[in-house]
């Protein structure tokens, strides 16, 4: 095949995306001498990456010494087990663990990404270990991914979409096929051939906002739910490969998220008020019954699934006290009109439908466990701080979960070689990031998916 | 390629496997005229089938009738879905309710298998809708459909595996390569090529017994788990599938039966006193603490997740008040030592390595849950006729998850025909039972893999 082949384009190895996985992989092919090439199908580098708020997670570090923070690489191991359900895949996860350190070093040495001078700590993590650039935004990494991939003269091709792996007939990949000038709204383009002579490297990304594909594996997860993601978080990339015999990981694995607006796009303004104020000091009520049905500080994953299962928008509710308290900002939620400020109960109740004695009922049931210290219902820890819901104005956004991180995707080993169902490795085929499955089992903590790029990103990079 | 290939065989219709799913697969093409070949790689017919207890789940009959139970469609789709976590596919899900009563007649009618004078209730249905054939074993159907396919003169080659799907260069199903003499041991036979004009129906089981396979889904069920299935229970068929793209449904969903003993093979005598008498009336104890960590009454998946998260076997504990009330007859668990019968708490904790002290503790804590009538610690549900443990001699049985169900499969429509990931049907690929993914969620209820065997079996053998 690779003589009958008419190539377009030759080069040593060919990156499928531009995300930090993407990005990551070019920069350290390219630094061991190898001739790259990035393809990209939107029309800007950067996927979802650039839309994260860049935060990444490491065991060990010398941010965390100076402030006297004790980690280590099992604590993170042990809390991505834990939210994982133990369906994380060992090899993976401690390759991971082991070398998010030195990925997070890389990045501040080699690409010089500017952090802030903190560290974080987020739900599902037993220390704090995150580290946020500067400007809170993934666009931060990437601008200087970007600058360091023009330094290394590694051309990247915007408008190409990846659409099937070539092998030969022993089964090793050759390149691929991708449609140049690639629009996504009509799935067209100019097909090109791309011979890469020392392997493909998938860094796709996830499928969150492939209806299609998603919901195959979660059918409660149609076009009526909504997404975090980018439009072009689609599956044909991870279809590429599995059509060529890799095996897939825990497809059905979806994060959504509990915190979300039906009233916005995208990630949006409201999970700021939810997963900072309201679960933590207010209620979440299903406004046919005007009642309570889920612990609202329960993880993600049992919160999502409460909600959908009623099946239709909740109401979060919270007061003012918990908001000043909170100390948050949430006025850009308030001006999209995603959260809404209610002088009375009865008007917040009027306004979603709500029963008003039923629904004042229920906040006053809430107040008693919070005055007793334990929730008797729904067994919500109260938290410290926790206080009665009873001053005026009272703040609520309806909720309704949308898709926001894909724990599924293809196999891998520790080397990011793609692997086939019998653990056999497919020959020339290397994967990172997103498009990977098993790292996390059944649930993503906060800012392990930048490590989870950064370091297979490194490692297929330099395996290639 | 059809022109090329040497078959071996010519058949209108090749049925892989000869449990509950093929079997009638293979009769209904057959009363249809078509000329229908089965293959088991066995050397005997039933697979996973004939060591079930053969109950099997229907809504709406006349047996129902005759006792005023009342059911529904409705109801039984409601149950599944509630133990499916909502991840069933709508449409086969509806296929399977509005389908089991006349599939249930069928087995009376056509194949004339007896049931018991009773309907049963399991787990997670709302209301008895499950019908037990004489002999409480699947061997009855089967016997009754091996009955059925030998009238209808249809061959059943034994020992025979099938490796591969054989399609044209659109994608068509022609037929599939095989294993004749096949030696599971050794996994060798002679290679051979049926044609089937028709199509290809796949009935081949689950993966329960596939370590490799289902510990790329999950990690945890490395080979230190046993299963209840039988060692053909694995996933090549399913397999040869994927790799001519068929879709792969759910595939990490994969049930655990907590009732299940390290101390003997398969599914064994340990889970009637497990899953009847020490969950209800008894406690469930980690050996290193001597203390409950779960609901001993919770579903099925969160018990045997909490034991899996404890890292070794636990210690079901239950009195003879307990054991006498039940009047179940678990003579032959405590024969094969399975349950072992202990004349004090004190002999009991000694003898499974218990701090003995602490294990009074926890029995005199949980005791003083049942006279309040309320598990402040798990939250179990008190049943009615809960006692005290404190009645001598004491029953124990170690308690080590096995796997038990593969709810992940092929992707299929209502027709039984096999779909790939963009939805399309793979031409000539029909699949009905444990090798299909979807009907039943994230967890499969007792007695409706039956039903389903039977509803999609009938369906692939008409469509076909």
């Amino acid at each position: 095949m690779e003589k009958a082949v008419q190539w377009d384009e030759l080069v040593d190895v060919l990156v499928v995306g531009s995300g930090f996985a993407g990005l990551t992989a070019a920069i350290e092919a390219a630094e061991l001498g190898k001739k790259v090439l990035v393809i990209e199908k939107m029309k800007r580098a950067g996927g979802n990456s650039i839309i994260s708020d860049g935060g990444i997670a490491a065991p060990g570090t010398q941010l965390q010494a100076d402030r006297g923070i004790v980690d280590s690489e099992k604590s993170m191991y042990d809390d991505m087990v834990t939210a994982g359900l133990g369906l994380n895949h060992p090899k993976l996860l401690r390759t991971l663990v082991s070398q998010a350190r030195s990925a997070f070093e890389w990045t501040v040495d080699a690409l010089q990404v500017p952090y802030l001078d903190r560290v974080d700590i987020f739900g599902g993590h037993s220390v704090a270990r995150c580290y946020t650039p500067q400007g809170v935004t993934g666009a931060t990494m990437l601008k200087r991914m970007l600058k360091r991939v023009a330094e290394l003269s590694i051309p990247v091709l915007y408008s190409t979409s990846f659409r099937s792996i070539l092998t030969d007939n022993q089964g090793r990949v050759l390149g691929g096929a991708v449609l140049r000038e690639y629009d996504y709204r009509t799935n067209t383009g100019v097909p090109a051939k791309i011979r890469a002579q020392r392997g493909v490297i998938l860094a796709s990304g996830g499928y969150g906002a492939d209806v299609a594909f998603r919901s195959i594996q979660d059918p409660r997860l149609d076009e009526t739910i909504q997404t975090t993601n980018k439009v072009a978080a689609t599956a044909e990339v991870l279809k590429s490969a599995l059509h060529i015999g890799a095996a897939s990981v825990q497809l059905s694995q979806i994060q959504l998220g509990a915190w979300a607006s039906p009233d916005e796009q995208g990630f949006g303004h409201g999970p700021l008020f939810a997963d900072y104020i309201l679960f933590q000091y207010g209620v979440i009520v299903d406004p046919s019954t005007g009642r309570r049905f889920v612990n609202e500080l329960g993880d993600r994953r049992q919160s999502a699934d409460a909600i959908l299962r009623i099946g239709h928008p909740c109401i979060g509710i919270a007061d003012s006290r918990a908001v000043e308290h909170s100390g948050w900002d949430i006025s850009r939620a308030i001006r999209k009109g995603v959260v809404k400020i209610h002088a009375t109960m009865d008007e917040l109740a009027a306004s979603y439908g709500i029963d008003a004695a039923t629904l004042q009922a229920s906040i006053s049931r809430y107040n008693g466990f919070v005055q007793d210290g334990a929730d008797a219902d729904l067994q919500k820890p109260m938290v410290d701080e926790a206080s009665p819901i009873e001053e005026a104005p009272f703040y609520a956004m309806r909720l309704w979960p949308k898709v926001h991180f894909s724990m599924g995707g293809v196999a891998i080993n520790e080397r990011s070689q793609v692997l086939d169902f019998d653990g056999r490795t497919i020959k020339g085929l290397y994967a990172a990031g997103e498009v990977v499955g098993g790292v996390h089992g059944a649930s993503r903590l906060g800012s392990c998916a930048i490590s989870e790029c950064v370091v297979f990103g490194r490692i297929a990079g330099q395996n290639v």
